[in-house]
């Protein structure tokens, strides 16, 4: 059996810093001044253990921050993972559990399930899109639509779901959209200017949307093509006439139904919003045993 | 034409603080040390015009914390609702401008949409949830199965959606669920602890199962019961038994399809978690206008 | 003997929160850039015990809050309660001592009885109010008349003296006074929309100062009554016929001269703020006695 | 007429900030996620004016604190000062109006007043002692009696109330106290530790508590002596034998009825712990008046 | 003349975050809780103006900064530059105005000046390196070796000495140095490993001290080579060798006697350490003119 | 072998509340989001060694803080000084071990380095200066000249080097300098306005330039006199006829080239600027070994 301390350990140190901001915005918004429900009817010193059950299938994510939360609100509990993030589970699979103070514990359960349901379903439409591509050289990179506080958790989610990230943010990245280059007057424009001031560690990325936008990109020394809103046709010959020049992303409005189609037009990444916007949750429980003194 | 800033002023003040947190978080997770890109190419002095458009169909929320994320990033900005937090769009609907800097409309574009697709796709769900049951007496309210960070925000895009607010956190309302019973020795004993301990000006609700709690809970005090995933029959039944000694409250995995039986059982409220973990959000685009200088 | 630290667990885990932002705000004021005095004059290797006195009678409070001022400013300090909070102890008492750093000890004195000196005097003060009405059922409750940073420490202290604590703030009960009434157009408007938006959880106390207002009140529903400066005569009278249609709750100046006339009237809750604003410091002091080396 | 904001100019700027991070606290622990009572029953667009009214005489202190209360919660409330800090008033006086939002009148109140009685109770039992020794050459000086959190305000008080502050914490003021001669082996080496270390700025207090200890202290080249719990006839031997060798200070449970023999001493500074621990609040009211629309 | 306001527009708003962190730890540093020699000596209402002259030449950087210090302290003080950042001035040149508050001007002084005479010396060092190369394709960047906290402002003087900047941290730029080699066992893993894992967005830069590195560097597909701490005439040859199969950048130790050396190697980049951890400070005083009342 | 850890204990324990501030703005501004190169190439579980090595002799300053770096960064890591704060090395001297995750100690490396290597430049210059005057009375101190966020560290690193501080801030010493006298209309009034309102345990400085100020501030009753800029000749004439009236203190661009003739005058003190706005780094590295597993 494997603990999610183990894996802790691989998530960044300073996604924790980012992360433990986010799990005390939540004490702050559940918790308060206190749990009057359960200060009134358990004893604070009955021991319990709580369980955590998959009651839906899907891919677990999460349980390093699970384990934050409960760690963060009382240093006491012991959290044991029973899979391991990544791991594909069917309703009724255990999948942790958290021993120690039961008025703890389920101070905690709401914090931490929040967390836990909305990632698993992450990694696990992730996996839906990995798995449908599957048989093409694409491989699925995530956006920055996520939920505000959550970038660093949800994209670990993309990846635990087996895609890749893309850029994490405006600050690491250069990606000249189409607002960007009416700003400069035109792609060369646009490239140019980056070419100057960013720094020489950095590729630059171009959005088009016509042939004719993907030879400007070129001459101008664009080292990546988005593909924006490309019916897979255009996108094929487009991937053939770029060749090696620069690295091709597709991007826009990307569904199960349409991203074989997509892979198959031979791009290098297919960039899916709906990664982060658009899972549901997987339903988890968590449920109280009480350990008898 | 209503400003969202009036909308704004609506908003608790102290929702504001908490709401301020997240979105300083977002800002530190998009931006951080700033677009590189935007720097790059958008010249420092070039105004223009954001207009924020629907691309689906929906209700309208969190017009007032788009306001907020582009005043926070730079108060110069001018931002200007063209329809109100509550009101339904069609695709194509024009629903705010923000103008001044073309560099920081840019660069709280994304954030400012993350906020503004989730809300609307919350207020969307629960006017169809509201709508479903407008023939019968119950009320939809919403849980606290809310994105870390997002309480405010989500328990807000509820109200927008025409529905009520549960309680806010875990401190002021008092919730005595199964394992507070087993943990308290029996819904006697947690009623009655309760009741010395929780300010008088507190009501306590009760989760009851089956129809032997019902009356236990009855017995004991409780002035809510809430009546967890019970087939509609049983439900119906134990609504007319309890009569007005007590408000009856549904709940468990009530869905769109479900929830027109359940409010014709007669209870008082429903909760449902779907409304803030299982929206899609709306589709809503950003498109730059240059103003010449 | 027990240890405060026993006790601290007691303490809800946010109020500990709280109580941390204002134990931080004292040491800046207090220690700042350091304590010159004792950085000059007390090596660093010396170890001592400070014996923490009592100098006139009265009922502790504040014990865990004295050693959580210890344990965080030098976490290797040893704490430990020679009285347990809620005890009354006499002048010549010791009541603590704590074990390590001379430095660190003598540091944090001042911090750790300015908070056990003021928190034992309202827990005295609450006992004589609480014995003042022993022989009626009426309850001694606090008031929002703390001091700012102070009120889940100065809360704590009241129920350590044997009174409950009426709502935490202004958000988690509701208490509609007159000015409410005015803004509202009547007694009647006021509380049907408090009805409306407040959580189904919440009971609805309203201000009465005259007879007329009693009757408004019962009428629109009121579950409270807030009996604002009412002579006793009056206050029995409207308590008998109050009934049990309604909690009654006396307010406004109450003294221990005349807390046991409100009682005799008959009311449920008696509030009472000098409990928390006009409370005389307990003399404390704190005496170093070195360790040989 | 004089504004408070006049007054508060005279605030030290980072008093301002220590301040504003104690009026947070309060406004966390009192409205938290909002006013409930206030949200239900007073509409949004209600005007009111709040007039502060003086139920008992004294002397006012923290009229800049109140302003700075509203203007935080709410800055477009207008805050106006009938009377200035230090001005004595009797029961029935106006001392200041605040005018804008009802809602937001009514939020800030409680918070303000809890402010304005313990300052104004302060800076009233000052005057008190100030008055006791106007005879005398003997000055008031305050302690590090404070309630943590509330140094800067309640120091800021005892000057309204017209004595002098002794040093603000451990760290701008050298005042080597018995345990701190114990610790260095005695006076002569505690402070020549203290010249070595001390920045060539400050003087050097002891305290002495024999008329051994004053002639060691003395020798060893103090600057100033503070005379702990000495009886008025040593203490004025003792001011006698020092002359203008040392500056001198009594301290010790001094109270209104004592500290006249106290200042017949002789002594140049009295410090009197119970200006800031055993004040009582000054009793001030709010009261609303609505504006018509 | 322009203002400094006009420039620090040109500074990302995100700097300015963490700027302001690091201008309120100056502030808590060196204002504390006041300056007890300004408020005993300076009236309130004394207006002044104060002259900022620099006392010996170089390029001037950090205006917007001290803008910034005398904003945050005072927002009434108004700031008024004489020069831009990026000009050369010579000794005698008054730099720069402020107007208002006696007080705060001179509470202000040292914070400001502590940035600006440090900036500009580095600016003015920087400006030096640019110059010794003007006739060299080479471009000097700047190294992480910043004061901690000041990454952003000794980066902008870079900038402003007309240099660029190398990655701004460790997270947005891949360089992998002598260790990582070693940890990942040569290298082939070393780029292998990354070109997996980093967005696709970055390019890899790699550290290599000898011609078999250059090789394995470039067939492992790096992007970058660091040439660290190569004999200029080892470094010419390998530039030849590598043509525009990478990007070279020299490193380690290079000073203003070495650098046209090293230029003239043929290198596309030098990273020079020296231009932020040995720049002596500019010599800048500021002088208080009274205004009369 | 004494450990970092010892001297760390010497530390205040608010000056490290401060540093800790720091040290967090300097992992935000280095780490960001994570060490992307490391991440990628470096194994987590690799152990390893980091040896800290000096490149050039001088007076070592900053262990204790180079440990809290790593400690803050990962508490697993094991940090082993190999010689003492204060301890003079030559080039070639091993200083200290870090011991653990090879990951975090890359990741920790520059920050630590940062302030590991300015430190010791610091106490390396003032040991220099130090060592001109070791002939002589005078005491060498600092001044307020330290870079933002970095005050206790430079004041900690001057101690180091074997000088004296001076005060801390504006808050912990009065310092009377010609814009206060302007202001003041004149010394004497300066002094007396300080005297009233200044704690009694502070003692008041005056800057002077001439020897007619020095007379008006014997006279007013200066206890210090600042010197300033005065040359070597007439501060002696000036020291004479000071005698032991007061302390004199010399001030104002004085080099290790000029301080032996300003000592020589006979001044108490001699305050230095460059001290902390001037020293060169000194040269220290990191080298990586790996544990084998």
């Amino acid at each position: 059996m494997k603990t999610a301390r183990f894996i802790l350990r691989r998530l960044n140190m300073l996604n924790l810093r980012s992360l433990d901001s986010l799990i005390e915005l939540a004490f702050e918004e559940d918790i308060g001044i206190g749990d009057i429900t359960t200060d009134a009817t358990v004893p604070p010193s009955q021991k319990g253990t709580g369980g955590l059950l998959a009651k839906s299938s899907g891919i677990v994510a999460g349980l390093p921050i699970a384990e934050r939360v409960f760690e963060k609100l009382d240093p006491t509990l012991a959290f044991h993972s029973l899979v391991d993030d990544g791991d594909k589970v069917v309703a009724g699979t255990p999948i942790a559990e958290v021993q120690g103070s039961a008025k703890t514990i389920l101070m905690g359960e709401r914090t931490a399930l929040n967390f836990l349901q909305r990632l698993s379903g992450i990694a696990t439409l992730t996996a839906q899109f990995v798995q449908a591509v599957a048989d093409y050289d694409a491989k699925i990179v995530d956006t920055r639509k996520t939920a505000a506080g959550w970038r660093s958790a949800q994209k670990y989610a993309v990846r635990v779901g087996g895609a890749q990230n893309h850029r994490f943010g405006l600050y690491d990245g250069v990606l000249i959209k189409d607002n960007h280059i009416v700003a400069a007057g035109g792609i060369r424009n646009a490239v140019e200017r980056a070419r100057q001031v960013v720094p020489h560690t950095a590729k630059i990325e171009v959005e088009v949307e016509t042939v004719e936008q993907v030879d400007e990109a070129l001459d101008a020394g664009a080292d990546i093509l988005l593909l924006d809103n490309m019916p897979p046709g255009i996108m094929a010959r487009v991937v053939q006439e770029v060749g090696n020049r620069a690295i091709t992303e597709a991007s826009g409005g990307i569904t199960l139904d349409s991203v074989k189609a997509v892979a198959a037009a031979g791009v290098n990444l297919i960039s899916v919003g709906a990664l982060t916007h658009s899972a549901m949750p997987m339903d988890i429980s968590l449920n109280l045993t009480l350990i008898a003194k």
